[in-house]
């Protein structure tokens, strides 16, 4: 017999940032999530090894796809206990990611058996949209 | 009159490498380019922030689309003088991505006049293919 | 001196669909559009050429990735005055679509000068999600 | 005990083409495939109903994408015995498609338990390469 699998809250997740290596060198902070409505925000604080060209707090492509697909990611993996395989990841740069940080919202648009697709927009500290990032995850209990 | 671009060689691209607060701490490397064949490759070692769970030599995969990127990026910024926009970009993951480093090489299917398109294949030191990219680069004049 | 494009108005999409060799064999229909929120609408009947099976009911994935590159195209378009050329597409099947008819709503979400970034929705007769859509375009005037 | 699935030739192929309503409507010719090298390659020859305007040759792009997915499918699928979900699926539009046909050559990437990943190229009859796709599909026995 199979059990449910332990939902996670924001500081359960939080911790799981935080123990991961590379996940705890971007500094992501949990915003809220809700289980019911399937989103997840978190944000990325900008740190000078994260700039695009030193000292323009133009962040880099690179932590921008980095922070969508964990956001992303933890929108099914809150659901079925950690982090879950990325089966592959879609990336539109909309504007320069330019600012002390960046925040991003994930959506579940579909959560089958086998996989998983979801949506994530990143916003500047503005409120303008940055980049936006579509995912698809292997939502087997981590 | 406009005038051509200056093609870069090794050795400039691995100074932008450097120079780039991002790259830089990516710690990647130029392992070759062929300006007739329009294919670019580098490596990317492993350091222990890029993990993605410590411990276990496997990259999280935001290093992973973020090596991808760039390497994507100077297949066309070789032929025109620096990196250039990513408009868009997919990511798909094939296998775990383990070991002391991960190496990628970069061909051009289509340089257009507004628009690039690159593919990318990510290999682990084994030779096996571990992920595969593709993007599409806005190739202006750095 | 370049002049603003002419807006269109459904009854223009209407007809450009109509002359449109392909898009007037899939039986596209106009259902709405909303020129300040960048929102297009329309329907694909169900014909029988349309099928994967014969008799299921169930549209081929073709028609439907054509489908919402059209919607998608025309969310732009009807800002440009005409069809544009889309730069690429990505289609994210999520439940067969089966039924007499498929509806699609397209939003942009970024209108650059070069490229434009537009998602579109496909939904079943029962208002189910079946499919989803996001597309790069070349949004010049046609 | 599981039977191993039934590996498909050229006339299985082209039988179930035929079959289907819509990949039968666009008369997808099989033009060969190499089980060992996981290859699969089909012709669609224009017919007046795929033009995106009528007189022109150039195939509209929703015949396109349609050609890239079944092609893609069936490289995957002459290997489990029958077409296969696809669950996501990019499109590159390079070139018009203009001619009296196009013809696909799809190579499987990476084949694994749950999902597949093949590159499909499209040529015009000159030779040149007028789109690309990439698309991930789920290999279970059709």
């Amino acid at each position: 017999m199979s059990e449910a699998p332990k939902k996670l809250e924001a500081a359960d997740i939080q911790a799981m940032f935080d123990r991961s290596p590379f996940i705890g060198f971007l500094g992501l902070k949990v915003l809220g999530l809700d289980h019911a409505a399937s989103t997840f925000s978190a944000r990325m604080p900008l740190r000078p090894e994260l700039e695009r060209r030193a000292g323009t707090k133009q962040f880099h492509g690179g932590p921008v796809a980095s922070f969508i697909d964990t956001v992303g990611d933890f929108a099914i993996g809150m659901l079925v206990g950690g982090g879950v395989p990325t089966i592959n990841l879609r990336i539109d740069y909309l504007r320069p990611s330019v600012g002390d940080y960046i925040d991003a919202t994930a959506v579940v648009r579909r959560a089958g058996k086998s996989t998983a697709v979801v949506d994530i927009d990143v916003f500047g500290p503005d409120g303008k949209l940055v980049a936006v990032g579509r995912g698809t995850y292997s939502p087997q209990t981590a």
